[in-house]
């Protein structure tokens, strides 16, 4: 019988966004927590901040962790350090926070005999050792993509981490997963940024450079918000998540143009219906 | 010399969100509103809510008034009635608040010998006789796009009225405004419509209905915002502003294809250069 996380140190790798925010909210709630980070200056300023019990940047810190959380962007989760690999308990359970799943299961349930591929959804603008804040999860999603081989009580382990920070649990494929944080998250990144772009070049070429910024309103702040947010996290999504990536942009271009040829053939009622469809959709993803 | 609006009554034809938001901001200060609506009921709420002194389905009750706003959806301001026009008295200085001007100007200059094409660049998602508030035009940008024809005596009685409601004036070229606001107001709620319905058809041909659902968070609520908005207005701005639409449309695409090639051919640095721009380029459009 394996013991429940809780009754032994939380290990948390990278004190980020993710990271500093579940250290914590489990120091918050009693747990002691163990954190290893890679450079001394951010073990300095994760030890005032007091985002974690012990902060270090030797990987034998998580020797004693019952439950380690990988909180590593995605290309150093998918390449860790070898030393971080060894470092990790065998009889530890190990989950990752990763917004993309099907690569990291298929690098780690080869890696760790009790790993767990999860991704809380939450998060801010902020990134680093000064972004973790309390209460971040509360009522947020967090999905595990458990595969046929995953430790069914490490399963049991992550989802009580999860509710024990007031997230909602949930469950699903891995692949289903990629596909839906690809139309929901990292496709609209792109549509966002095009907007940008096409808003800059258009003024630009309309001899209304300054009207555009000076007309632009909330709408458009909205609409582009996320295609301003931060270039490294918006890259590494399309990186890792690619195929479906690709898919998303495919099936979003269909559905452009064909908005576009409602427009180009002066189809006013067809294109107030589908307008009037989207508005009834949107509740629905609120 | 003509009288300043302020003098006089001013008229204001359509108490929606734009004409009843603009009658209560007027009166506020002192100034007289006669109104003109199409609806008995329509006009006894408007009473109600005090949105006029005097709120009439008579076309006469505009007679005395020194300015007119026409604050009419576009499609009743480019096809008026005729008793409308024929009501408007030579003298008054006449403008309106579409969000689309050449196709107004052209028409308009044509009709009255006072017409001032404005846009007041304010709203909200609300609509109709309950929708106005007071405040909407503080700090909000009012653009007018005078001709060569126009009376610039009747420019500056729009400019009093605009300012007397805290909006911030400025004027520019007719067709730089359409093309302006193709690219930061009416493309953008198609670029946004089609997102919506993208997670839609791509989460059930994913078998992922339920879960692009639960899983879509802040960020895809912000850029489905516009998509999700009034299915009339998008189809209308979209239909009288047609040919700028369309050439944003193109342009969009255009940038959208260069991102999707960036991910086919995973180059990465430069994607994320790209959203770098981006996320630098953004804060001169807020």
């Amino acid at each position: 019988m394996t013991s429940l996380w809780c009754e032994r140190p939380v290990g948390i790798v990278g004190l980020g966004l993710i990271g500093g925010s579940l250290g914590l909210d489990l120091r918050a709630r009693g747990t002691e927590v163990r954190a290893l980070v890679h450079r001394e200056a951010t073990a300095a300023r994760a030890r005032e901040r007091g985002l974690a019990d012990a902060v270090s940047t030797e990987a034998e810190v998580l020797r004693e962790c019952g439950l380690i959380v990988l909180a590593l962007p995605l290309d150093r989760l998918l390449e860790p350090d070898a030393a971080l690999r060894q470092a990790l308990p065998a009889q530890a359970v190990v989950t990752d926070v990763g917004s993309v799943k099907q690569p990291v299961l298929e690098r780690w349930q080869g890696w760790h005999p009790r790993f767990v591929a999860s991704h809380p959804m939450a998060g801010t603008a902020q990134a680093g050792v000064e972004a973790g804040l309390e209460g971040l999860f509360a009522g947020r999603p967090w999905v595990a993509t458990p595969a046929a081989g995953t430790d069914p009580e490490a399963l049991t382990a992550v989802r009580q981490l999860a509710e024990a920070v007031g997230a909602d649990w949930l469950t699903c494929d891995a692949a289903a997963h990629d596909q839906a944080v690809a139309l929901i998250s990292h496709m609209p990144v792109l549509v966002s940024a095009a907007l940008l772009q096409t808003a800059e070049l258009g003024g630009a070429a309309a001899d209304a450079a300054a009207l555009v910024r000076r007309l632009a309103s909330s709408g458009f702040a909205d609409t582009s918000r996320i295609g301003g947010g931060n270039p490294e996290l918006g890259a590494l999504m399309a990186r890792c998540n690619r195929p479906a990536v690709l898919q998303a942009l495919a099936r979003y271009r269909h559905q452009l143009e064909a908005l576009e040829a409602l427009v180009q053939n002066e189809a006013w009622g067809s294109l107030q219906d589908a307008l009037s469809h989207c508005q009834a959709l949107r509740p629905e993803f609120l």
